[in-house]
């Protein structure tokens, strides 16, 4: 099978490129710009990948014409304009921006300052929480943020099995600085970045209004969420440690029994009780690793998730969509070698 | 005015010596281990200090005579034993340790699973939370853990006014690698650490009681606190980021008003709206910086506080105590040049 | 078919245990500890790895009954004992400690402060520098060191070409923590590695009389080389930035055609003239990339090689000795997915 | 006294700011800009130095009517025009930028691209590498360059002492991010310099003209080093590893001694043989520390020296011409608290 790419120079775009040329069932990769009308090389672009190959200009109908399906890993706002010949030819499209992930027009213009895409096409978008979801049959899979997967999966069995005041909910989530991309910004210069904390869009995280979106299907009472962004001195991984109110009659069991049940048969996501995971254990993998625990003090349950942020956050759970898409095994072409040490 | 120092050669005995060499009140400081028998010279053990000073033998009598009086920065455990004679003939003292902060046997060997000093001799103790409480008269000072101090610093206007829902406090707490001390361990292996993110002790660290006492006194109804710490890949610093929800009928002013009137008078707390502080711009000071905001939304109450572990969370306290007894100016010694970039 | 592998907990070992469980050509890794008496499982002492295997206990006879060939990644000193039953039976082995590297038993001893090996073993060994030597028909190799590869691949067409002054090679190379393994040690603990800059072994590094040894096969008039080791504030990967004077008469024409006529078919090594490489390029893969420049001013050389010291200096070596070994393609198993960002 | 300083926003401004408001003899510090035309506050521009203090325009005449001096820690090119009125007045003058170091406005020219200062200006300048010359009487203080004073420092017993070849000297020298100041670039882009290391500006870094010049003053022979500069993910500190021939017949003893006599009457360079610095050792003081040893196989001397470069290599420096031009003590305001850990 042939798979188009349009943005492949980005941090997501390249990792995702380089799944897909490990991909047993992906026969060649095609490359496009979204913004270039002559072809550039590979190699002048990104060195480092070490790949011979051109990237196209954008023309969707020649994407149409030489690949099964296509990847969008272009910067929000994009694919808003972009996506409509593919949709509108009912033709495969896995889009890693945050474009489509949110239902409400109103509640995109609120969160991301642009005008979302036309309703018609919006109501064509999966949301490719792959976990959960399954993209079989589907044309256009909006794929989940990287905050957004790691702190839906911590909090998934919880809010499914309405263990907990939905009131509650707090999330403390941790950021290296790949996920804010190659775009240089005092945020990320290495001076100030380094030996540092520093947190950002606090209560005006973009991936806010998504995370409620996805409760909300599972319980509606949840209103909101506290979630606050720390940018750490590391580049990849996230980490959601997440803080939430146990029903009163809730036990360590009842909690115990709503993880294994919801993930014990989960390809990628692992949840322990009382053991909490390290960042590093899931950086170059696509996996979500989790540990949970009812605090008797408290009453609160404490559930830490961690994630890499270009793999299962972004490209990784992208191909997990794209097996789902085309029926593939779950796992095929994400049996990864981990970041050790 | 001479100064006695057990305890030299840990992160905080050495920092300690600094600002005691550098404080204009104190003509000299002398050096004494807690478990040797000879003299060693500082520069066989510190040469980075490069200092010419010799580490005398332990000896309360001799302490006593030489010096007007003494800090403690030792382990865990050792001043439980080693105060005593101190104690007895009133001599003033300033304990960095955790072993006089908690005035339960009981919460102490709980926490500590150590024996707590004899109860004669921790009622002599006075918690040295220097912003709120004075060691002016006091003879034996015991200096608040450094993630009490962070903690309990960002939460106290909001105890103190009773503006929240006292069961509800979530206390996010991000440390680097300095507090964790000298001792070799897995943990702080940097293979290990790097590029890592780290939680450890949840739900079991020995500052949660410290931290629990200091606000009972302010707010009886604070039950527990839920209190997480999180091991970051960077040396100095701790950041302790709080949720905290407001009683329904709280509103922005009166959160500001709890922080202006408890902290505009103070020398080292700088509380602000809506602006959160970056780890780094403590480092190197006694400052402790603390951004807020009332959620509009969740009713929650953000806090964060960042503080320079060694300093404000260690010996930049115990100066600041140390002024206290002896009623100096409250920043005499602590006009610190920060560490920026 | 089968592999055994002894010493899977280290480093080395379990990067190698991965890249062995993705080689196309390896149907089963069985794993031997090599002091234990128990069966072990891999997931008690490997959690990260997500494998469910069994470590056995380390039974030669076993070894070579169950498997076709076994690699040993093992620390210093061990494979001198060990290796004696494999060598007698001439049962395949690539040994990835430095045991067998050097010819001499009393460099080793000066070096190493150990016993070599006994003659009759040493002389049955491969020095398997994979870029320049085969392990085809080869029962014992001796993979070489990870310093000892980045600066050969920087120097050899250097000194192959005798384009240089022999008795001026300097270099000052730097690494990353993971070279010094797993080990506690005050070098490696986080506050005193972070933001600083530590040499070690100056001038007595055991990688030296191995690059000695390898250069002298080329060029005997090469006495010695000046070497300095630095540990620096990061994981992965080393850099050899070598500096040498080039013969009076030597162009830049000549140095080019040097590098290019020895690397211009190599699989792993990439060698550009004025553009020097960075380190991250080549974490997280096999490959070897060399800038050079015949800086007109000083006639001094400049080479800068840089590799993943746990890949192309260790296990990603051993597989292309693996594949030399049995005849397969040389960059089978080898195609890796860089670590970017 | 007043002292004036143009250009507080950079690193080494603020840095400099700092050590002026604690230096005893400095009375008070007023600020100008070098591109503005109103005053700003400096809590605007650098909050984080929690200094209320106005950045007053520029203007010579009122910069020489309210000061006694003035410091320059402006941008490459902005005192060559900015400096004119105050030299042609005889005002005293510490210029920390690089426009004046150079004695040949054609070397200038070269290294710098851009045109030197005019020849009757250039004259009047004196390149205050502190620890050898005197600032005493001089108006017009060229500051040296951060490489340029850690290369020099480690060089000068070998060259003045003429104890190398002269042709032999190799530097390879490393640097943290805070030299190449608060511009983004992409070098300082944390995800790209975070775990890697980069080259740059290869024989072609315009400290290696400061060095020559500076060398040749001690030994006319000279004629050119081989420098190299590598960027290493960390914020402060230089380290300079230099590798030069010995003559044939020096001993151990000819090259201890040459350190010993050049320093050791010196407040702030300290040499020691066989026993290498680390970077951390001297991050936060105005030392330098130097590690050598002649290594007896080669019969190079291996020299590294180590320092702060925003102190020692640039404000600390500054200083210390600052206490020499008005006579007074050389350490005065430069006891500065070390960054341990």
């Amino acid at each position: 099978m042939n798979v188009g790419l349009v943005g492949v120079t980005g941090y997501s775009g390249s990792v995702l490129y380089e799944l897909l040329l490990h991909h047993p069932e992906v026969d060649s990769v095609n490359l496009y710009g979204h913004a270039q009308s002559e072809i550039k090389s590979l190699e002048s672009v990104l060195p480092q990948l070490r790949r011979r190959a051109n990237i196209l200009p954008y023309d969707p109908a020649d994407i149409m014409k030489n690949n099964q399906m296509v990847f969008f890993a272009t910067s929000a706002g994009v694919t808003t304009e972009l996506a409509k010949p593919f949709i509108d030819k009912d033709f495969p499209v896995i889009d890693l921006a945050g474009d489509f992930r949110l239902k409400s027009r109103d509640v995109y213009k609120k969160w991301y300052k642009k005008d979302a895409p036309e309703m018609k096409y919006l109501e064509k978008s999966h949301y490719g929480l792959a976990d959960f979801t399954s993209s079989k049959g589907v044309t256009y899979v909006s794929n989940p943020g990287c905050y957004a997967t790691a702190t839906i999966l911590a909090l998934a069995p919880l809010v499914k099995n309405h263990l907990i005041d939905p009131t509650s909910i707090v999330v403390d989530a941790k950021s290296g600085t790949s996920g804010a991309g190659k775009k240089l910004s005092e945020l990320t210069h290495f001076s100030q970045t380094n030996e540092n904390l520093q947190l950002y869009k606090v209560n005006q995280h973009q991936h806010i209004p998504e995370i409620v979106q996805q409760l909300k299907l599972w319980d509606n009472d949840v209103p909101y969420i506290q979630f606050t962004t720390t940018l750490l001195p590391l580049t990849r991984g996230i980490m959601a440690s997440c803080y939430i109110k146990a029903r009163p009659e809730i036990t360590e069991e009842d909690v115990r029994k709503s993880f294994n049940q919801t993930y014990s048969a989960d390809t990628f996501v692992n949840a322990t009780e009382g053991v909490f995971p390290t960042l590093k254990q899931v950086v170059g993998t696509n996996f979500c690793d989790i540990g949970y625990q009812l605090n008797p003090v408290t009453h609160q349950i404490v559930v830490v998730s961690v994630i890499d942020n270009l793999l299962k956050g972004a490209a990784g759970q992208a191909i997990q969509n794209f097996n789902q898409m085309f029926e593939y095994e779950p796992g095929l072409g994400l049996d990864l070698i981990p970041t050790l040490p």
